[in-house]
């Protein structure tokens, strides 16, 4: 199938049929906001026009308007995404859920929220702990990521490594499918196997499978306040023997962030903080263990780090000295972007071969000439090797771009995967045959066109589906 | 399409051809013990041969012969199923993957364990228990069940209130699709967004997508020993509200199970226990947290229960006492098939609403003038009401299959699902659709069609392809 080309007058005129005025956009100004997402060297078109639905029915009017005249839609969150996924094609119509925000429901007895998409993850998570209830996935970009994103993108977070990621907090989901239909999947209790697991087919589907309008999500109860410490090591493998000691004892951390010499530096410089000249690695952790039991995991961390050779243990005595531990890890991108453009990867590796993936980066960086810091959740094997670059200078860039594939070949090569938690979009779409195979691939495709046998949903995104 | 009646010989030659003489079984009296799972009420055909595959090339024989020749497939684990989705069909190959025992890996430095699917669940659990890792998901049957099966519907079990069901432990899976082809899905690393979650689209499937070669599953470090505790309560409402408060207090036990009035009473009698005449339900919990959290926390549910009207809390002291405790629980099944044949429901609820489903599931069996003993998975809402009824009489049989359906039509009415662990197989299939919706069923179909375009896997269990 091929996307007929249609009058983009034929369309808007059809969109505006069904939809109130404010929620449709065609002012060239404005369309150009909704290009793209956040990721580096992923192409975007110019949309004909942007839906900023306000309920459901917005969603089907434009989905069903699509299929009809055969245009591509480009569903968008809070465009935060990393692999140009939200990214714009040249004449698509933008579906946007950024302005259905509402909670729909809190039912704090069986702890779970109904919420439409395009509320932030901050704001649900804020909303929920008032009623002493936790929202774990907590992707960094907490503060500006929407849950409709965080949905399309399984995103995770620092505390995954306790808790588990987006998916493992989904009961069921809304959405609406290429030919406006609206399905409901899942269901509102905690356990259920009536027919396929649809939710979880969508979850992390960028968009390519059908737009979620709303998801009922489950909660857990209130974590204790965490206890933080952290450690310097000489080494990166000092580090990565401490991850993979912490694992094999049965230790499970709240948080455990790893950075590596560059990153450490470049944070360091940021914060005009003095960290000792020697300093290869530095692991940061905590437990929200209730009582005196985050006290005592918090130390037996500190005593396998210092088993593994690290220089330095410091635990944080107050919820201050915390913040000052975990500033490095949290303003290491700022600190990096400062440098030059970066370029996040998203690789995720088996926990005992983290020290591999962070030399093997090192020695990429060095071949090529980059500054590469290393930095990410060490608990779960998924960092972000961000590539510092130049991108005025063409050779730099191109370097870049060469780490950054080299880097997910590294990632492959030790047994790990391409994207951890920022999915596939644009940026990784020829990298996902290598780690799928063919298959698989096939099986993708089989999928898609059952579910979208026009091929209008975000086209081209993910995988080609020729 | 509809499949074609192919002559039993021309079939048994073309599996003979491909397959050693010990994994191929065409016997009349051995292809009798392949014919049932465990449901009642559901018919079952006679298989022309069981493939019993050593190894996956076996089973990607036994598929596309019979893609090339049309015959269905139906796929078995160890039979222990409730549902009647491992039932055969007349003509058809039953696949068998009760030999497939072998763990291929255990990795106890990032805690996953690689498994054929034919290991039963005890096994398993046992092996990695021996290097301090413990694989959650505890169905009743797991002594007795596979993990293969386990897969397929997605089981729960007892430690799911705290530690979730059989999905949230699978990290990939070798499956072989109906063309004969080996899919690989999933990774080995903790996080992973590349593609669609093809992994989770196949646990639950109940056999019609593909058949299960090889599981990557995740483990966890060893739980506490669990501290144990029980309540009695003169009604069910006392129970549900227990449960209800525990639940919105942010105590998660890891275990908490409930038996109403007629299931206490079997049990009571089959054990030649007194239980105190007044008697309404029992709950029964444990806590595994570390160290002196477990005691903390089966106390603190203990002074919910007292605060909920429990007419009596007992503490084990040790291990014998906790046994003791559970020991109602663990025989009900046992004491309730004393008194006739049990039909086993599975409804899961939300968690506030217990008490409705139980004084539902008690009027139901007054007006029907049945013994309906309901026991269950209380912490996450999901309830086993079994319906006992005497096979040799018809009206009571009438009565009894009738009641069923009024169990699974309370569960929905309550928000709730007709299964939360045992799954649809032919049992369930026309309740499906009330639950999942017309949309959520041509989804099913049209992903049906898409990895099995002739329906030769499993036809006619779970939905009617049609």
């Amino acid at each position: 199938m091929s996307l007929t080309s249609t009058d983009a007058g034929t369309l808007v005129a059809a969109l505006a049929a069904g939809l109130p005025a404010e929620a449709l956009v065609t002012d060239p100004d404005l369309l150009e906001s909704y290009r793209y997402d956040r990721a580096q060297f992923c192409p975007a078109g110019v949309p004909a026009a942007v839906v900023l639905a306000r309920e459901t029915a917005h969603v089907q009017h434009a989905l069903r308007t699509a299929t009809s005249l055969r245009v591509p839609v480009v569903p968008q969150g809070a465009r935060s995404g990393l692999s140009g996924a939200a990214n714009a094609i040249d004449g698509c119509v933008v579906v946007s859920t950024e302005k259905m925000r509402r909670i729909r429901q809190l039912d704090v007895g069986n702890r779970f929220v109904v919420t439409q998409p395009g509320i932030y993850n901050a704001e649900l998570s804020r909303a929920v702990a008032e009623h002493g209830l936790f929202y774990p996935p907590d992707p960094s970009s907490w503060e500006f990521c929407s849950i409709g994103g965080n949905l399309s993108t399984n995103s995770g977070g620092l505390c995954c490594v306790k808790y588990g990621v987006t998916t493992d907090y989904v009961l069921g989901l809304e959405v609406v499918l290429a030919s406006g239909e609206v399905l409901r999947t899942g269901r509102r209790t905690v356990k259920g196997v009536a027919g396929y697991d649809l939710t979880r087919l969508f979850v992390g589907s960028e968009g390519t499978l059908g737009i979620i309008t709303e998801a009922t999500l489950s909660l857990r109860p209130a974590a204790g306040r965490p206890r933080t410490a952290a450690a310097l090591f000489a080494s990166a493998r000092d580090a990565g023997a401490t991850v993979a000691a912490v694992v094999e004892s049965g230790l499970v951390p709240s948080l455990l962030e790893i950075m590596d010499r560059t990153s450490l530096r470049a944070s360091s410089a940021h914060l005009r903080a003095d960290l000792p000249g020697d300093c290869g690695a530095m692991l940061v952790w905590q437990s929200d263990s209730p009582g005196e039991t985050a006290v005592e995991e918090v130390e037996r961390i500190g005593r396998v780090a210092s088993a593994c050779g690290a220089t330095q243990v410091i635990e944080a005595e107050d919820p201050a000295e915390a913040e000052l531990l975990l500033a490095a890890r949290r303003t290491v991108l700022t600190a990096l972007e400062a440098l030059g453009t970066t370029l996040i990867d998203d690789v995720a590796v088996p926990r005992t071969r983290l020290a591999d993936l962070i030399e093997g980066v090192q020695a990429i960086a060095e071949r090529r000439g980059l500054v590469i810091g290393v930095v990410g959740h060490a608990g779960d094997g998924n960092m972000h090797p961000t590539v510092v670059f130049d991108p005025a200078d063409p050779v730099a860039t191109e370097h870049a771009r060469s780490a950054f594939g080299e880097i997910m070949d590294l990632g492959l090569e030790l047994g790990g995967t391409i994207t951890g938690e920022h999915g596939v979009g644009v940026l990784k779409r020829r990298w996902l045959e290598r780690e799928a195979g063919a298959v698989s691939m096939a099986v993708h495709r089989a999928v898609k066109a059952a579910l979208d046998p026009l091929g209008i949903l975000n086209p081209g995104k993910v995988f080609d589906p020729a």
